[in-house]
């Protein structure tokens, strides 16, 4: 548990599991509860982290350096937590967030080999503000890379399926490091199905507090 | 000494001390003695970090946070290396860079107060790519301030007196922590008096390796 008045949950999964979909299912449910909630997503939330979002996920920076895109996603992430994630918990609001530290370390860590330097430059920016809980949708990335084929895809989308497999690796370990905070959903089934099961356990976290 | 055939040099400095008239005097007397110079600047020099450059020096993002603003320069910076500063030193070339590392310990670690954080992050970029050789150009914050008097100024020209006070103590200490590396010249004197003193020390380090 975090020592704020508010609670922080994160989404995490690969590209197609559904992630937006439920966040805006259990941001409406919390809201009829009666919680303050604030939906966010990264890289962005910010008008800073928005620009930084911008030359992230533009396909043509295809010469970026695995370290660059790494600090880049930490100088967003820092942001969102200094403007938008600390005050909400601060004031007792509900943050639920697109993506957080766990995708830094799977896609850049794993995905791209940097290891435990990702955690560590990350933590700069984090501090004190780490999830509560985490709902890790997981989907087989073969599944998830049909289910966003039509659209167009961004840099990181584009990567070849080693990656891809890399970055699904990346979040089982996570998930097996640190059970008491990622609760994992298989992410094919009904959507009002995952979106209950997902809804009893942030209320479990809720009420723990 | 680095473990490259080519040789590293950095300016550094407060804003105002002539870091680019002299690092363009530098790079003419170099190409003239027949070194193969590349003349590059931070935060930018690619087309990644020009991008990254824009974001930091935007006079409207004002609530940037200090760590967001660590990571950027930090991240600018490892695209530099990656893309310019290692492949140029790796093929014998004198590269020459307008700040570099030093100004992130003397801007973000001294005048944001960010301390140890900021060489921890930034090391994880530059690996093994530190300068041979670093021209400080001292010169008081005040004399600075008034030869930039007249220009734009940028995001982070216009902190205040203060927190330039701070970044010059920090350009301070680093000069008493590293006397082998950081050359300080008194940036008071002629273009030309002090364009020879740049390279006299420069010679001389390109001899020794």
């Amino acid at each position: 548990m975090n020592k704020f008045k508010g609670h922080f949950i994160t989404f995490e999964g690969g590209d197609g599991a559904g992630k937006s979909t439920q966040i805006r299912i259990l941001q409406e449910r919390l809201t009829d509860r009666g919680y303050e909630v604030i939906a966010t997503r990264e890289p962005g939330g910010t008008q800073i982290s928005e620009n930084i979002r911008e030359i992230l996920l533009d396909p043509e920076n295809t010469d970026m350096d695995p370290m660059t895109e790494t600090m880049l996603y930490a100088a967003a992430r820092a942001q969102l937590v200094s403007e938008v994630i600390r005050p909400a918990l601060e004031r007792g609001a509900v943050v639920i967030c697109d993506r957080f530290v766990d995708s830094s370390i799977a896609y850049q860590g794993h995905g791209r080999g940097l290891g435990d330097a990702v955690s560590q430059i990350n933590a700069h920016g984090i501090g004190d503000c780490m999830p509560d809980l985490t709902i890790y949708l997981h989907l087989d990335p073969g599944i998830g890379s049909q289910r966003i084929g039509d659209r167009e895809k961004d840099r990181i989308e584009q990567e070849d399926h080693e990656f891809h497999l890399r970055v699904s690796e990346g979040f089982r370990r996570q998930v097996e490091s640190d059970p008491g905070r990622i609760f994992v959903v298989d992410a094919v089934g009904s959507i009002q199905e995952i979106a209950d099961r997902i809804e009893e356990k942030v209320m479990e976290i809720i009420h723990e507090v």
